[in-house]
């Protein structure tokens, strides 16, 4: 390759590039080797967040973001250190195509409802008490419970409880603005009134793989929320057999009614890995964000060695070496952007061959707790 | 129409049918007011059969049908008054596209392994210890319990247990059999043997609207038996709200990584009737098979009175206008050709207006003791 | 097999037979050999109607059939000798599952406006000045073109002209009949009123591989009629490459708006075989209904050859072994249920190996001339 | 809104936003109005670039950019000013997700094969001789001949011609850059050798909306190259005809295997808009990019008047109202993104209602000539 592109630094070629751009015109032959990489060089990187420093973060924030101050969430998202340099046009995202945040809401406030394009998911992390309405069916969050607001859908909260409560946010906001096709709504009143019963959808879909057959046909999300007894359930039930070598024991939640992942470009997972299991490492064009819900362990990418604990978040970007080894019995949760991937034909895997699929370590993160 | 038609039975017109039927042709003129019409007038009748029967006659068949005698399978399907005319070419069915039988196994007894192109399902109705191997994969039944063999899968059924054994089948064998594309393998032994534990995928499906990731790409049956404690859950889920008005409580079996119906021909419906639940009346293209696996009540069919009790089969053709009432609290397990039907844009559907929504009742059907 | 299948005529097992049948109730063990083969063994038979006969016969039911005596259409249709069996239900059919018919309009006269379930489409054979009336585009037909009118859209014809129109009619109206899913509505007036241009939509889709961009999304019919000078250029197009073995230089008609074949249930090819060319045999679980555009040679079907020359139609049942042979430059239009075997997954093809890809010729089929 | 923001500038709340960043977190409520309008607000600017200008550099990157010098492709391509943003994490694209270039090739020359999961088009504006293989398909080009390259396709060019070649490419390398999964290989030998007889698969397609049968099953491209003279005449059929009033006389090159535009991210479009023609204004999410292929005229975009002649490029960004005026007979060439919004459900159309549906112009682009 060098010598295919050294002529790209000789002067008359850099005049040329200077002359051309007065004219916004650009060299195809300079972008290629910039842009067309020969293979995914996501300037996503790898990082972990401490649970302790989001939660720190999250209750100073109950002075700075108040209700009555006007903003729609308290919400504190992850920003990739590789993709700072967005921040000229925009924000840094979690990841190339996503947006991971952990929203706290305390007992007493609300959030206004509103609907967007960017679609969006929940996973309740900690505290009880406080609902969402989705398109008019009031939800009841506990902890573990996965819930999705697909695009176009209303959604905003509320919290009649007593204890501070915090959830897990993913969008795909960075996506539909690099589209550049975003469209947002604020709700006429504060917040929607109900117009069904309180969990109802939930409710509806109490027992296995059935459906009620006036949801036969495609809907964007018929099930709004998924409790975390029934996924738990399902894991046990998975468990009693042979871990899959990269995943451990790992399930997706579905739209009941389409077959597809839950939330159109966001593939949500729970999986279980019991205490001690070490999974082989492998790399995929999508990248995923992992919060801790359970256990304790470590995620080798790339040769460094990331320490997680219960509330941890972590980003394994696009095409990273990873693998990932429990200290104790750990449920990790996790989201990524294969459905995005797939609209384009661009997933791709690959196992990690050597060493009997096992990375060396090559070094360790240091967490900043603030 | 009388009008419109009357020439065809004019002397010169029936002998010029007669004078070019010598030459294989037909006038399309005459096959059209028989063949195209103006809404459907299926041949299949309204009718039910006794499960009293239906037990007699499979006891009396243990002395004909014995597995040392040759053979496939111990059922006894049940044959519509109204395709009695398909007998010369074949054999009457339950409705115009569906087949449905009951089935008996013996302890001790072996029904052989094989596999057809026709997709078929089973329903459990009484005993228990018997099994079922569904491509590898060992499956011991349990009343209640739906299971389903798709195009192509092999399946065999062995009996270690104590007590006869009987279940419901359902195939698409008459559809199969018009279009003319039959395939039929047997094993090479006599029963398959298990690749994978026992009732391994219903296990890997315990929980709520999630699915292993690995079957997250579309999959023939990724779930081959939905046990009956979940159906059940899930009915009860249901139960909590307002009724469907002419489904009462009804949920669908789905194939979990397409979102479709569990087998793919035949949709699979179990609905729940609260005592005294009354429906109001509707009809649609598709036709139904119904088997009564708790309470009793009747069905009001084309204006004719239907009693059903427990154990009990009946058939709601193409186009019927029907109702239920529930005298207990029960469950109906169905059957239907909606599938086939949306494959050619046939289905349609329509509300019995007058009387809200209720059928006077016009006679009673007589069931056939034996 | 034998062996397997014996015990079905022991006596005890007939009477068996015999006193279950009283209560509708039939033995599966002895429908399933009957009806689940282990191969196709379609009761259609191949066979041949020469044009001189089918137009005779045209002619002379230009005295029974007339428009002010009532009726549809004057079409006279093909039967397949080996479905008498179903004309007590109804009637014999061309395949399995399509009707064929050649249908005779004479200056002056109309044909009414109707619309059914059943999809239709046509193949001019003879004449000119004859319009039909799709959905409100009147379309004037010459010799070759190819038109289509799927599920529920309006249609009827008219001829201003001076010379008898003669076309070839196919329908679904079997497989509907079977499902129990028709309807049918004449239209108010005797003929719909033109609402847009004549032959508006093939004016629109005179070029390439292009669409109007309104027609972007799914639409049952963009293109109503396909000109054969454009079908007959695109078979010069390919006519310049190697020729398929088993159907020399062939083309199917599409529908611009899906990529799918023009008729939803019906696929229509044309095929050009060069003087001289012999495909090599094989055979699939579909079926199809031959006729000759242009040109004369023979068909070999599984053994027997049939004679063909311009005019003439001929069937070859599913899975029959077949092979062409052209004695002149000929096109064959064709017609086959293959879309509606592959709904269900039963489309299977198979290549005959032995003797270098040709069967031997047992037999001659005698047409009949009438 | 204003009120409901300005929060955002309180010290405080600065003060917080800096304390997170140090962390790599980032404050929602902050993000929210900056990414998530509520109506699209591209980056992207309306531009237009002069052919004289574009020809200009061409010849001077002669010069520049030769084959022996390494480097893939002579390709300048559009840069939009409003996206000059992105320069440092790569290159302004002409769209939010599509670059578009305009590339030379010499009599002798040749440029090497390569392929990339980017999609990428090609349309002929200058000259004749070249050629390009794709797919193991030489295709030799001519004027107003478009040709498409899809997601994994090995293409090259090559020049035995006597005078200089010029067409466009248009590829989705921002959307791809973007997501994070590019793979590119370069040929194992400069040129990959033709397979199929030269301009194979555009002879297979000359007639009219009939395929092979051999390509009845989903392809990336069964149709490679779309030639001038039959999308002309598909132009001129449709022109007999009411035109549209947002796009004239329009049509979208497709492939034939599956009825979706012809390159699986990018939709193509030809149109044709007359001499005195003015259409009216209407605005969508999707961008266009409009090559001038033949005539003259010009576009008001959100107010601007923009004046064009042969050659000439203009950029209509998101959300953009815009309408055209033809001075002479002009055939607009153009792609856009519709297919990738499609994918996101974000394609919004919008009339433009006021003085019957025609812009004020408010002011007047100055082209660069350089």
């Amino acid at each position: 390759m060098a010598e295919k592109w050294s002529f790209l630094q000789d002067q008359d070629v850099l005049d040329f590039n200077r002359d051309i751009e007065r004219y916004h015109l650009g060299p195809l032959w300079h972008a290629i080797p910039d842009l067309m990489k020969h293979q995914p060089e996501p300037h996503a990187q790898a990082y972990l967040w401490k649970y302790s420093l989001l939660e720190k973060k999250l209750m100073e924030a109950t002075q700075i973001f108040t209700p009555d101050r006007g903003g729609e969430r308290r919400a504190i998202y992850l920003q990739n250190p590789g993709l700072n340099y967005r921040k000229p046009w925009g924000w840094a995202s979690t990841t190339q195509t996503l947006y991971a945040a952990v929203q706290l809401i305390l007992p007493g406030e609300t959030a206004p409802s509103h609907r967007h394009v960017q679609n969006a998911l929940r996973f309740v992390m900690e505290g009880e008490g406080a609902y969402t309405i989705v398109q008019g069916e009031r939800i009841f969050m506990e902890r573990g419970d996965f819930l999705t607001t697909p695009n176009g859908f209303w959604h905003g909260h509320g919290h009649p409880g007593t204890k501070p409560m915090i959830w897990m946010d993913c969008l795909d906001i960075p996506t539909i603005y690099f589209l550049g096709g975003t469209f947002f709504d604020p709700y006429p009143e504060r917040l929607q009134e109900p117009e069904v019963p309180d969990n109802y959808s939930a409710q509806r879909y109490e027992g296995g793989m059935v459906r009620p057959i006036s949801d036969r046909y495609p809907k964007k999300a018929p099930l709004a929320a998924y409790k975390w007894k029934r996924t738990h359930e399902a894991l046990e039930g998975l468990s009693r057999f042979e871990p899959d070598p990269y995943d451990g024991y790992a399930v997706e939640y579905i739209n009941p009614s389409t077959g597809e992942t839950a939330c159109p470009t966001i593939a949500s997972w729970m999986q279980k890995l019991p205490k001690g299991f070490h999974t082989k490492a492998h790399r995929h064009t999508h990248a995923s964000i992992y919060h801790v819900f359970e256990g304790s362990g470590y995620t080798i990418i790339n040769g460094v060695r990331f320490d997680w604990e219960k509330g941890d978040f972590f980003v394994v970007p696009n095409w990273a070496w990873h693998e990932h080894v429990a200290e104790e019995d750990s449920y990790l949760f996790s989201t990524n952007d294969l459905p995005i991937l797939e609209k384009f034909g661009l997933e791709r895997e690959e196992a990690f061959e050597n060493n009997n699929g096992h990375q060396t370590v090559t070094g360790e993160f240091t967490p900043v707790l603030g």
